[in-house]
Formats: structure tokens, C-alpha cells, sequence
């Protein structure tokens, strides 16, 4: 229906993309993509995208403005090359915290960034867990979030942790952390923090019961992981026995990989949505990949057969 | 800097609409509004808006439909009539929990309305407590969510309720709970549902302690009342003691006030953003009126003074 | 050329929809639609329509600002849902008569109906006999305006009347009625409204012969039937003998069977553009059904084929 | 509110600009326009319009189709100025015919012009009696539809002609006709048009009755004047006496004078929407000024006073 | 992928039109278009375009404004009849020297049509050897511009001319001159105008050698001809030896052919983009056509193959 | 008519930002901007611009893309905050020689960044001296390109050089350069470019002569200085005296400053459009600065009065 499948990667994570191409068996679609001297990126595609079905590979993780900007001008090119149909799969989606005026004279980056994408011509959006499902509604093109939910809760039943409680690390995340929960049949405890009247510090309570439980912490990522620390000091100190970590996103900006090596945590349990380099990989993490994922709903929307029923059946 | 202020009421709260113009001191500008046999609504303005500074007060409540239908057609009238600037005043927003697809093939229709309200011709919107803030992204025209949140919470303030409890009705609401609970220096509980395996019913538990506390149950809306008939079973029955329930928007769908009417609730204090048949206000409901702060940020709006250093103030 | 045919059917007018389906010997697909109990309108579709060529049958009927937002969120439904091509069908166009400002500060409330079909995500949209064939215009989209006049005049080329005239209800009305007189060889003659002086009641008057003469009345629509019901008393009064009423639209608001039962009408010819109740159906009514005229261009346009060299052969 | 008015006429009408102007008592404001040897049209504007409120005086007069690229050009020119409001003032509006499929394959030209000037950069469009109140949907941004109809019907006020008749020349027209009939307390008729079976020569009617009676002929432009040559001489030949014609854009295309010089008429009576060239007007011709009218509106619209008030006084 | 192919000609160049259709051995498609007494312009297509992929060929030559109205109702009546695709084929880009505003309050005219195109429904665009390459990005839907550089310059490699310089008129041409003098590695001279203080005259000087030397003078049109004809004086008077003039586009308007005719030039090669009345043909012209080019494009277009590696080749 | 003015600067360029308002002598508006840990841009203003005109002054310099995004978010930031007005001011356009498609399969990078400008939410756009004018018409809203062409060459007028000839670097700057010979009455002379067959290397020679001349080098911006280095060495070696190097924007990337260090070059005139860091600025290097011409046509934009007119007479 539309032409031949053509997959791209941009600069943010090559090794998901060629993942994805060997789950789909073809090869990765070639572009030169240069960052000169003065910073400007420079985008040529080494075939022709003529009227084909184009899928851009590129998660907004670090460098992240300058991945954004790639993105941008990729969905350019493959628009002005005449591409049939194109799709921006950004399985880490940036920008997203920032999804509502909380207070007064701030942005919506999330919006913005979506209307960019869009702007610059994509016809479709693929992602994974984004920080709000509302942002889903920033589009107003067609598109599909994905969730590793599966993926990663599907390694918990298979490990079989006796005496287990889930503990949401952040109240927003309360919802998702029930759905853990409830298909792992055990109780579910939260980490609240306040603002201390008079100060910018925060004051850290748990809601539930975590004494004498092995907990599993889930969240949608981690980034400088200072939430996750006060978390796990927390529960430790509560009585808490083994420690389990389970996140879609490693994003570990800053420190976070230092933070996390020093803590008792018996298994980090993640994704590859964010490219990891190898030197932020602990023994004690275990990368499960979306590759498998993202390859078939690709494949099942470049043939224009059902994904909903696919991913239920998951 | 815009011409004249000029408020236009529609047909579904009238009352509302008068209060915020007794706030600011101005006549409610008239409009012939006429639902004719075949059910199309017509709209004809008595008074020139050229030029002028218009608000339309018209929450989203029922008869759902054809108010949001009035409302799009009101702001076409007074684009076409050559306004100024047109600000759509939805104290309520309908269709606010249609804000993702949470399931395969299901629209976005908050979304959706958000993109009528823009087509029509709004230069900016205004409303009270959205189901989920990210809603205002789903707009790229400026506006203000405002919040009932001190309006409700100083009541408890006033009230100074000794041994109480902030219980959250809803997951999802879990963060906005927090803040009544930091606010009031309350400790927090959640009520928790799960479906049950094999079946459309969900078993319901709390997470926090109940017992002996006076509970103040927290939400954005009541609807049909069931979750919030559940929860007030259930933490009875786990030993609360007096029960007060807060909302900002009472829609009261269906038999929702007969249930309320039957439970053991102290106080049910809400607002007016819904206007309320007098046969559905219960004897222990408390309506707190929204028309001052949406009197003072159409001032402040009109003028083009600071709405944020306002709230922040208030 | 684009994907699999898919009927779809809002809740306005389904046994259309079924009779569309047969014509095209395909089976109805099927959607949940909900009414919540707070009014906002629930879909789901039950099957993948990912890349197919979506087809929603619904007239702007009664309850018409419910149908036009179940129409708006079936559509936005089908482009989140990935569908290939989406054609909006409404049989009858609502808010037909509000297509220009004739007075100040009124609504063009039909532009708004169609920039909303559009926003929504319609790519093409179908519609029957508009008020004014002007509001084609009011789309952007392509899309076939199709016509009931070869139906209702075929009718009468096989009834035979003798010694009849063809008269037009409404001056608006006057080249479409010389249409059906040109095809019928028939004189025309024309009701003519004017506000008497000082009131708002108006004055009726008959330019051309209808003495002595079997009168076809022709109109758009019938909607209160108020034109109707004096025009016939009128040409009664003026010495008509058997009169015939002829419209596609058959709205019947309010009062109108009520009306026109008690009226002398020979044959009441129409169309199932808007279902009617049973028991709106009189005993002098004949009801034409437009289901193949849509499943024909249905199929032409799915097929990528000619719809104009068909309707020029019919 | 807009900053100072600025007054700018297209190649169209300077005539009727300056009339404008003088009502306005304002200069007219100068602009270089040359229409190089290559038939590019170059604007240059003598002054800045920076924050100004524009209007651009320009009937879609012949050359049509260079005088709508003017129109377009000095829009562009304008935005790109930095102008603060600039309203496109078409007293003519061409291609008004071309404003429905009424058969397949044809454009809807009259939409694509609204959306021209649209797209341009106008903010506002302003007109005379257009072919179709319809067109008005046509476009999305305010405008105004004024009607010469009381400047050409006071006229006939004033005449007192007895026994007359009002004479719609085109069905099309007969519910504008019928206003003219009401206004002037007179009796109508209608001019029926019929294609002959079998070629493209079309029968002439007449509905109602003109025999004796001194007739004005009424319709919204003269264009080729064949159907006004027509009608007359049907009418003379069914024996009315005296006959006025009355219309508000003398077109007169090809040898339009040619052949109404030539007929029986007593009066032309019409305006300077078009620009008449000296040779083109008769000896019976009267030509009523829409300058006074477009000043009057222009003046309230700058200073965002009602325009429907004054209109309904009228 | 795009249903059938159908090449339409507006009435700028219908003998290239033609030409393109003997190429891809196909049928020019059939539309008929009259201008009324009154210009406006109508259209009506000879057959179906559903789902069709449509190239409609039309450069932008005298009578320009009409011509470029002609394509843009071409364009509407395409999309209104549910073209598949559509491709606005102008050769010739007209406007395109107002491209900036490299003076105060003058238009951007160039960027004025290509939204005129888009506004129309075009989805792509195709040109040849654009004023300046940046016109390009004016549009927003994909388009390829072509160059009649190769063909050009293709001759003059086979004439093999001894001696030979590249003399570029324009300064702005500079860079396209330099291309052309890299092909046929031959040295360049440059033109160059001054404005001479106090005076609209401008001084014409050379920079570079044509002493002695047969010169190809280069540009992308001629239009009137006048610098043209300044260069080939002072060039002559510089001491030049035989003269060929090259260029992409033969306007000629006004006297140009007058003036070129007189002129010590060898030989003027030039390209059917705009179409030459045969008494414009002067005897030392020679014409190459564009068409195997356009066709080519065109083809490749169609079928969804790659157009730059085809170029690349060439 | 604008409310007050409200100068904002982004993280590019504070100085200018600075001495932009102290030329209008108010102070500048202060925001709050975070660079997260994650890489995320946070932007909080700490004032209220609710109907304010603002400008944000950001050069798109160093590090690119990240000020670009800061510049797009502080647009988002301004525009949800109400802001009346709102205009990007970019003295240094980046991704400016990405304007065409020159290949096939590249981007047109800067008409992605001004749509990304216009989607988020600009109302208006200032720039100096854009590579190509053309992109002027990237924007469809209004703006300004002004230029520092006045600025460097009274410089040169001031320095009366004598025996002086100016010097184009580059072929696409020829008119620009023209310019400056005409202003200073200087010869002009050309540095060409050409591809060797076979390689990537290019071959550089002069057209004109510069033996025994003082040289004004002009271009546009200089960035890695790779083309200017090759001039000052190809010019030297032809016997040129004194060089002197002129162009807008500093941009220096790379090893730009190192390699300018070495030459021969008796004066490098710029100016501060974009940021030049203290251990940038070399010993022979004059900076003028543009915030008198920013200042001074930012006044006029604010007080709505002639730009043009003040251009004109600098």
C-alpha cells in the first residue's frame, strides 16, 4: 500500500536500529549524516526514498537538542525526497516532564516538540511509555505508544520473587505501579515526598508496608536517579529485604550510574529504548530489548495489518 | 488594549455567569440564543462586539452535546461579528478523561474539542481543574487552568477537623491529594482497585491507615458517585470515624445524589463550576463559589495585567 | 488503491447503513458506541481498520448536536486508528440554513460544521440534496454532493399525472423546482412569503396558475412543515385538485406528522436520508430509499472509478 | 485600537477609492504600482503601514484575472509592511458563479479565491452583494457582505412608478427579488428558463403577470446582458408598458452596451462598484454611488463601532 | 501506487504538453477551458481523475497572471474531482525575481504563488532552473527542480568553439556561470553593473579577458533583452570575437526578439520552456526541449523510482 | 499598541542583549534558564509579559541547536504566558546555506527552522544579513532583515585605503560585494572555485586584477575560515598589498581563530552578531557593534512607525 520499507537511524541509537532491521530481515537504510564545524547537521540519503515507507529510528536521548535537530532535518530530507509515507519512532520521547503550566510563564515543550516533528513532515509517530499518555493527544496525527510493560513485568513472574511488594517511587506513576501490581498478584506500597514548610528540601514517607518485603521500585525512567537513591535508602532503612529496580527508560544523566553502583540493590531491570554505553552498564543490570517490539508493530503497520490485536494478545 | 469587556453567558450556567459579573461590576451582555424544533441552535447577539474583549461563559455540562455544540457556534458568531479577542470560559471541561488511547482504537476527544474550540475561532481559553493538566497542551492557543484547590482547601483550613486524613479516591489523583495533604499537614491514604481476574468487577483496599481517623476524601469530579460510594463503604468499614468528601466539579450524573444522599458523609463540600439543580443540593453540601477567581483573572486578562503573581499571592 | 472497504455506522440512522452493506454485499463493521452516563460519547471499534478506506454513515438527525459529536469522534477514532481514507457520509447535512450571515452578528454555522468534519480528520465527505449547494464550498476536502432528484422525479415520470404543476414551497427553492418541472414537462407556479407590515406574521401569495390544475409541491426538506401545511391549504384554497408533496429530507420535527396527516395530500414522496420512527410513518407516504444511489457511489469511489460518468447515465 | 487608517486602491476602481477617501475625508494613500514588460505586477508602497488599518480598494473588475494577482500582491506587500490589520475590499467579487459542482469536474473557484486572499494575509474581507450570500462561509476570516439593495431600491421609492411590477430576470435571484417586491409593495414576476429536449437553445417563460404593467427588471449583475436582452423583449412582447432595469454591478462584458442600447428600457439604474469607462454609459443609465456606503463601514470598522446597527437604520 | 497516469496541459505551452505525452507514450488528457466574455475562467475535465496520478503542465508565460489563475483552477477542479495525486508541472516559475525584499515595503511575490499553488491542493510541484534555488523552500510539499543545465551545456561541449569564454550577464549568475565554464573548462569574465551616483543609469564594466576571445554569454532568461544586449555592445567593443548567447528560459517580451535580431550573436540557444510563436524565431536560434527531461522526471515520478540517481547519471 | 516593551535574552548572546537595551535605555526582562542534568531546557520568566511586546535576542550560535531549541521554548514560554507580541531576533540566522536543494536527497534546513520559529509561536522575525535574502520568504509572517553592509563599509569609507580594490571570496557574494565597490568607488575582483576532475580538491583562481592592490576581502560570515585563508594566500601570492578583511558574522569555528592568526592580514572588521569570546579576538580584529541598529529599529517596531524610512537615510 505504500512502497517498499525503508528503515533510517539517526545518530541517537544505531545499534536499536540495526536490532529492529534484524528482527524485520532487511538492511538498515544508509545516509550520511555529517555535524560540521559550526555545529550545522548536514543530512544525505545514500538511496532513494521515492514513495517509500519510511520509519526514522531515533530515540531523543543525548546529545538530546542536537538528536531533536536531527530528527527534524532527517523528516525533512525523506519530505523532499518524496518519501510515500514517514514515521518518527522516538522510543524515548524528551521534553516530557515539561507536558503542562504547572505554575505561571512556562512552557509545554512536550507540545512544542511534537508540533515540530509534525511540522517537519512526519505522517506518523511511534514511541514507547511516554512520561504522560497525554501526551499521545500533543499529536494530532496518527500513531501508536508502545509499552514495555510486558516486557519488563514479564520478567518479574518469571523470576518468581517470594514475599514481594511494588513500590511506586513517584505519586504521578502511582497508576502504572498498580498494574504491576495487579498482574503480579502482590501489594503495593508509595513513596510520598513533601516540601518541608520554609525550605526547598523534601521530606521522603512511604504509604504501605515494606517491612520484611522484597521490594521491586518501578518507575517509567531513571535519570539522575536521585529520586531512586532516596528511595532505596528509604526502604532499606524500613526494613525492606532484597532490593529490585524496574524502569523502561535508562536515561542516567550526570551521576546516576555512580549512585546506583554504591546501592544494595540486587537487579536493575531496563530497556534499551536509551542507547547505554558500556561503561554505564553494572553487573547487577539486566537490558531487556523493545527491539522485538518495535520490529513487529513496524512490520504490521507497513503492511497495514492490525496492531491492537497483536499487542493484546502480547 | 483590547476594546470594551464584554461577557456573554450560554445556556449552561447562567447563574455563574451573572456572579463573575456582579464580581467585575458589568452587565451580561445579551444574546438570543434558540433551539429551534429541528434542534439546531441559533445564536444572534443583541449588542455590537466589534472590537471587544469577549468571554463566553459556558461550562460542559449537561446536556453535554449540544453545549459544547452552542458554545463553538457562540464563538463563530462573535468571530464573524468581528470581536477582538475571544477567550471560551470552561469552568468544566467535558471529556477530559478521553485524554489518551489507553486501549487500541479509541479516540482522543478532548483532543478533538480542544481543536473545535480553536477552529471556531477562540484566541484563548480559561477553565477550572482539568481531569489532566496536560490538556492544556492539547491546545497551542494561550490560556489559563485555573484551580479550586485553595478554594476547597481553605474550607479545611477554616475547619481545623482534628485526627484527619486526606484519602485519595483515585490513583490518578494521587499527586494532587499530596497537595492537600502538605497543605493541611495531613497524613495520606489511597484507595486501590483492581480488576479481578476473570471478571469486569474490581476488588477495592486501601493503602494508609484509616482507622480512627476523621477522613476527608479527595477527587476532581464526582460523576455517578460509584467510586465515591465504594470508598466511603469501605473506610467506614475499616473504622473511619467522621467523613468529609471535596471535589471542584460536581456533575452528578445519573442517581448520583441519591447515593450520596444514603451515606454516612459529614460534610460534601464542592464549587460551582457545574451549575447544581436546587433538588441536587443535599443538606450537608457546601458550594463554594468560583466567580471571584474567575471575576479577577478576566480582570486581569482584560488589562493585560499579571494573572501569575495573582495566584501565586492568593 | 486504498485498503479493504469499511462501512461504518453512527448511531443516527443504522438500518441505512445495513441497507448500504447489502447493496455492496459487504458486512457492517462493527464499533462500541457508548453514551456515559455524563453524556460523553464512548467508541471503540471491534476490528483493525489500519490502512483501510473508512466509509461512517450518518445523517445529521435528531439528536442532532449528539450525532454531529458522535460523527466528529468516530472519525477522529478511525484516524487514530491508523485508517487509510476517511469518508464522512451524512445523507442529511444539518445546520444547512445558518450558510450566511442575512443579518448581523449571526453565526455561518454550516462553515463550522464542515471545518469540524475536517479538523476531526475526514479526507472526503458524501452528502445528499444540501440546503444550498454552496456549502460544498465550505469544504476543502473533496467530496460528492449527490442528489435525490432523479429518485423523486422518477417517481413521478411513472406515476403519470394529469394536468399537473409542479410548485415551488419556497423561493429559495425556485431552480431546483424548475428542474423537476423541465424534466416532468410540466408549468411551474410559485408560494410567495412577505412579512406583512408591522408583525412578524407573513403574508402568502401563489404566482402562476394552480387553479383546477393536480400540484406537485417540491421542497428540500420538511422539517416543521409549517411552509408545507399553509402552502397546501392555500393552493387547496385557490382550487388546486389532487396535491402531491415531494422532498428528500423528511426531518418532521415537533409537531409535523401531526400536521400533515390531517392535511389533503394525495402522496407524500420521500426519501430515507433521516430514518423515520414507524410511527411517524403515514399511510400516504411512499419512502424512497437512497441506499443504492450511496452504495454505487460508495463502491466507485472506492474503486477509484468514475462517479461522474454514472450519475450523468442515471 | 488598529493604528491609523490607510486608505490604498488597486488598478480597479481609483475612482471609486477616491470617493471613498473624500468621504472619509483622508488621503489616499499612494503606492508605486508597475506591471513590467514580463506582466509581473511590482508594488512599492509610498509609506510605511506599520501598526496602520489598511483597506485595499479593489473591485475583481477586468482585467479580472491581473486585477485579483494586484489584490494578492498588495496584500503580501502589506503583511510583509508590518501593516497591523489589512482588510481586502472587493465592492465586485468575481468568479461568484463558480460557487458549487453543480456538475462533475468543475472547480469551485470562488472558494479558492476566498482562500487566496486568505492565505495572502488579509484579515478581513469586505464586499457588495455577492452572487451567493454563501460565499461569505467561503472564507474563515471576518468580513463584511454589504447590499446596494437600498441605495437601488430607495430609488424607486423616491420614482413612485405606477402600476409596476417587479421582474425577477433569474430564478436564482427571486428570493432577492421578492425583497424588492416587499419593500416597494408591488406585485412579481418571474423569468423561467427551460432547456429545450434535444439541443442548447433554451424557452423562455414568463410566471405571473406583466401585461400592462410598467416592469423592473431586477437582478444581482448585467454581465454579457443576454439575459437581460432577453427579458426584455419577452415582456415588452407580452405587453408590459414602461420598463426599468436594476442592478448593482454593471459588468457589461463584450457588447453588453451594444445590445441594451438598443432595447426599450427607460432607465438603467445601477452603481460604481465596477468602473464604468465614459463610452459605456447611456443616456438611460443612472449610476448610484456605494461610495458613501463602503465609507460609512470603513469608518466604523476602523473605529470598532457597530456596522449592523447602522445598517439596520438605514 | 498512484492510480493511472494523466498529463493535462493548461493553455501556456500545450505543443510541450504534447511533446511530454509522445515521450511517456501516453494520451494527452482532455479538459475543456473557456474564458467567458466576463474572463473568468472555467473549467470542466473530459474524464475522470479519481485516484489518478495527475501532471498538469503549465508555465507561467504570458498572459502570466491568467495563466497562473488557469493553473490554479486547474489544480482546484483536480482536487474537487479526488485526484490521487497531484503535481503542478510549471517550466517556467514566474515572480520569481521578487523572491526578497531587498527594499522597504515591497511583496514577496514568488513565496505569494507557490502558497497560491499549495492553497490550491497541489501535493508537489516541479520546475526547471528556478531564478534562484532557494524558491525551492517556499513550498512546504515535495517538488523537484529541474535544470536545462546539461542540455545547454551539452550542445556547446559537441560544437566544440575554440578560444572560448564563459561570460556570465548577472552577477547573480555568477555562481551557475562558473558551472558551466567548470563543464567546458574554459575561463571566465563577469559583467558587472554600477549604478552611476546621482542618476537611475547604471555603467557597465567587464571583469575578467574577452579580448580576442569567442564568448558564450550565460544567463537563466531573457526577458526584455536589455542586458543582454548591453553585454553583447561592450563585450563586442571590448574586442570580442564571435558571440553565443545560452540561457534556460525565452521570455522575449516586449521588443526583445526586436532588439536580439540586430545583434552581432553567432548563435542563441535557448529551451521550449516557454512556449515561442514562430515569428519569435529568429534564424541564429536554436531550441532544445525540455520535454525527454520532464518526461523522464515524470515517469520516474509515477512509478516511484529514483529521480536523482537518473540525474546523476545524465 | 502594543503593551510594553520587554526585551528578553537567551543564553547566545546576553552582551548584545545588554547593550541592545541600553541604547533603549530600559532594562532587560529577566527569565530563569536551566540546562537539566538530562539536557532538558527549562525556562521560568520572572515577569509577567501578558500583552507585552516582546523581543528575545538569540543569534543561532554556538552551541547551535541547543539555542535554537532554547530560542523555540522561550517563543512557547512567551506565547502561553499571553505575551501581546512576539518577535525572534536572530542577528545570526544559522543552517542558512541549507536554504535549496542543490543534490538530491538533502534537507532545506533553514525553512524548517523558520516554520519551527512560526509553529511555536512568533509573530514577527528580525535578522541581519542572511546568507541568502531568499529566506526572508521562509516566513510567512512578517519581519525584518536588516543589514550591517552600512555599518562595515563606513568603516572602510572612514579608513580612505588607497589603491584599494575590493575582493569577492566567493561567487554567490558577488552582488553583495558589488555593493561595497560601488559605495567605496573601488574595482572589484573575484576569487573562483573549481572542482578538479577527478577529486575532491578544488582549484582557486582570481578573476580581475589585484598586482601591487590593496584588498578589502568581503563575504558574508567566516566560520571555519578555510576559503578566507585560501584567498589572503592566493591574493598575496599574486602580489597584493595590504589586506583587509571584512564580513557580518564572526562565527569561527574550529581552528577558524588560529588559522586567521597566521595570515597577513593588516585589519579583520566584524561586528557582535554573534558572541566572540575574550581569547577569540585578536589583536588586528574591530568589532562594531549592530545593538544601535537592533535598539534603534526594535523602538520603531514597538512605536509602529516607518523602519523604511530610517533604513533609508542611515
Amino acid at each position: 500500500m505504500y512502497g517498499e520499507l525503508a528503515i533510517f537511524s539517526g545518530s541517537a541509537n544505531p545499534e536499536l536500529a540495526q536490532e529492529i532491521c534484524d528482527y524485520l530481515k532487511v538492511s538498515l537504510a544508509q545516509a550520511t549524516i555529517i555535524d560540521f564545524s559550526n555545529e550545522n547537521i548536514f543530512v544525505k540519503l545514500q538511496r532513494s526514498v521515492r514513495g517509500q515507507d519510511v520509519f526514522i529510528i531515533q530515540p531523543m536521548t543525548s546529545p538530546v537538542n542536537r538528536n531533536i535537530m536531527e530528527l527534524l532535518i532527517m523528516i525533512d530530507t525523506m519530505k523532499r525526497a518524496s518519501a510515500g509515507r514517514i514515521t518518527a519512532v522516538t522510543p524515548y520521547f524528551a521534553y516530557a516532564r515539561s507536558d503542562k503550566k504547572d505554575q505561571p510563564r512556562v512552557p509545554i515543550t512536550a507540545r512544542l516538540v511534537a508540533d515540530m516533528i509534525t511540522i517537519a513532515g512526519a505522517d506518523r509517530y511511534m514511541t514507547i511509555d511516554l512520561h504522560a499518555g497525554q501526551i499521545q493527544g500533543f499529536f494530532n496525527i496518527p500513531g501508536d505508544e508502545l509499552t514495555a510493560f510486558h516486557i519488563l513485568s514479564d520478567y518479574f513472574v518469571r523470576e518468581q520473587i517470594p514475599q514481594a511488594t511494588i513500590v511506586s517511587v513517584d505519586l504521578g506513576f502511582a497508576k502504572k505501579a498498580r498494574n504491576f501490581a495487579e498482574k503480579l498478584h502482590l501489594p503495593m506500597a508509595f513513596i510520598e515526598k513533601r516540601r518541608v514548610v520554609g525550605g526547598g528540601v523534601e521530606d521522603l514517607g512511604i504509604i504501605g508496608n515494606v517491612e520484611g518485603r522484597n521490594c521491586i521500585l518501578v518507575d517509567d525512567e531513571v535519570d539522575t536517579a536521585a529520586s531512586m537513591v532516596e528511595a532505596v535508602i528509604l526502604i532499606k532503612d524500613k526494613g525492606a529485604r532484597d532490593i529490585y529496580v524496574s524502569f523502561t527508560h535508562p536515561i542516567f544523566s550526570g551521576t546516576a550510574v555512580e549512585r546506583l553502583k554504591d546501592l544494595p540493590i540486587k537487579k536493575i531491570v531496563t530497556t534499551n529504548t536509551a542507547y547505554l554505553l558500556p561503561e554505564k552498564r553494572l553487573p547487577n543490570m539486566t537490558v531487556l530489548s523493545v527491539a522485538p517490539l518495535l520490529g513487529e508493530v513496524i512490520r504490521r503497520t507497513h503492511q497495514g495489518i492490525s496492531v491492537g490485536e497483536w499487542l493484546e494478545d502480547v
